[in-house]
């Protein structure tokens, strides 16, 4: 960072006192590799803990192309309006790779990080998916005690991150397009019975109709899909980002879906699920560093990995002597 | 088990000689807790591991009442007829907790099991789904050195046991049945979009008109899902088990699927992806099983669970506090 780092408490109060360079210097601590760092970042998260929660959470997914950074960029000031504080983080596990993120960037929402109730955070890099979602995870919780009480995660189609965004939100919207079956391209298997909202975005002009043909289509398909545990159907809506159209019915069916799981406790339940969840993915995570990491380990990985392969040797013996190598150093 | 065991060489021969009593026996062994017998097993299973791997795997789950029997006994015969020879396995979580499988009984299957081609075994049980998962894909293992060239692997919609049978199988068949939104009772979300197959069931009598129109909804709302990586579209398609109708349909569809992936490397792609998996999996367990039952961890985990729930510690430090118990127990 190669700054000075601030005391526990100044970080506190900077961000209860809604101030959002501090909320950014937390949040960068987070992101720090720096032991030292992580130390005062765990103290700052636990004595700001008693302060987070008192968000909605809103997972936002979509391919590249389809208008996320304009779709939020319409709804965070809609949300505003209507009394709200919003913050956008991202989950982009892509950006590693490419040295440069593609989400989180603010000159990609011009009319909503100018906001004075918004804050938006570009994407957290890290070299696994794990230590994003700690990032991301953490960086809601800080947020929430920064007073904003719509938490925006957006994320794209790439690898994990919308099963990870999923694990973290209490409501999950995926952004489509209509017309000519490009709307599947990019978007992977198992998304859509994840999604508690799909949002036909660009219905302006020409493509008004085929925007709505295609969400009586998908409203069609969803109804025939297993209820979920919510109990509230997911809901196909159309939008016009750019003409910041639809945003009211799609705000309507988010705050019905809160009301619905508040009253029938899928809410809070949903919310320890993803607290526990979080305890034992990282006890998973950690373990498996541990053990990939172990010299021994490592040296032997892709010996038994192909022989695995070549069926010399079956994947449940392969794993055990490599449990063993971990276990019982030679 | 109580019966004397036989030699290495012994199950070999039995099973390469096609004796079905032999498989039973070295299925029976895989099953065991007996450190002997899962010594003796390892070594059966890596003598004929040259010999697996040829067949075709198929999973077919459906939810209770939807007819997974009566449709196995039609289909299994049917396969037979075109000259082919015929394992069943189960995967049946429950069967532990209610001390009897609901799946895997001979008895439901008469026409199939009493056939000189098929071997019917009853559904293994175990304590873990992972114990569960190992003893079904050895035994898959054994059935295809017995020379069973079609392995069909059933499971009903319990837990995690579907993505456990996706995992292991080539090609995934749902059974349904049509009629007034009970054809989605009880069936999980996700499954949907792991299906290569929809098959609706009992399409026979007055419901053959439900059937058809239900077959047309699941084809189009199908058409609206992403692409499966195989590029296989997902079908849908009509049979009555009672009067063995639509059979030929099923098996000419899961055909062009297995010829197409064939020729597209899929098939080949998704089975080397399984077998590390496996490993991956396995070594996953392993190491969950070594944390959980670590006598310091057990005796703190709950309280560490309690101060994550009642949001007095986040999940990220709760996570190393157990973790450094593992790793250096005081």
């Amino acid at each position: 960072m190669g700054k000075a780092r601030l005391s526990v408490s100044e970080y506190v109060k900077g961000i209860r006192d809604r101030k959002r360079y501090i909320l950014s210097q937390a949040i960068t601590l987070i992101e720090s590799t720096l032991k030292y760092d992580q130390q005062l970042a765990e103290e700052v998260l636990e004595a700001l803990l008693p302060f987070s929660g008192q968000s909605l959470r809103i997972g936002i997914t979509g391919v590249p192309g389809v208008g996320k950074s304009t779709f939020i960029n319409a709804l965070g000031p809609y949300l505003i309006d209507q009394g709200h504080r919003v913050a956008v983080l991202s989950v982009d596990p892509s950006s590693e790779r490419s040295r440069g993120s593609i989400l989180g960037d603010k000159t990609r929402m011009p009319d909503l990080s100018h906001h004075e109730a918004a804050y938006v955070r570009p994407s957290a890099t890290g070299s696994t998916l794990g230590g994003v979602a700690r990032k991301t995870r953490e960086s809601i919780l800080l947020c929430e005690a920064a007073g904003y009480d719509l938490i925006l995660v957006e994320t794209v189609g790439v690898g994990q991150s919308e099963t990870l965004v999923h694990q973290m939100v209490d409501y999950f919207l995926l952004l489509m397009l209509a017309g000519a079956g490009d709307e599947l391209q990019g978007i992977k298997r198992g998304i859509m019975e994840m999604t508690d909202m799909l949002v036909i975005n660009k219905a302006d002009g020409p493509n008004q109709s085929t925007a709505g043909e295609a969400k009586n289509e998908y409203q069609n398909a969803l109804d025939l899909f297993p209820p979920p545990d919510s109990k509230v159907k997911p809901t196909v809506l159309t939008c016009s980002a750019l003409e910041s159209s639809g945003l009211s019915e799609i705000w309507e069916a988010i705050q019905h879906y809160e009301q619905t799981t508040r009253e029938n406790g899928y809410f809070d339940k949903k919310r320890k699920g993803q607290r526990l969840q979080w305890l034992h993915d990282t006890i998973g995570q950690s373990l498996k560093e541990m053990f990939y990491q172990h010299p021994q380990v490592k040296y032997q990985l892709k010996d038994q990995e192909q022989a695995v392969l070549a069926g010399k040797v079956t994947p449940t013996r392969a794993a055990r002597d490599l449990i063993r190598l971990f276990q019982h150093p030679a």
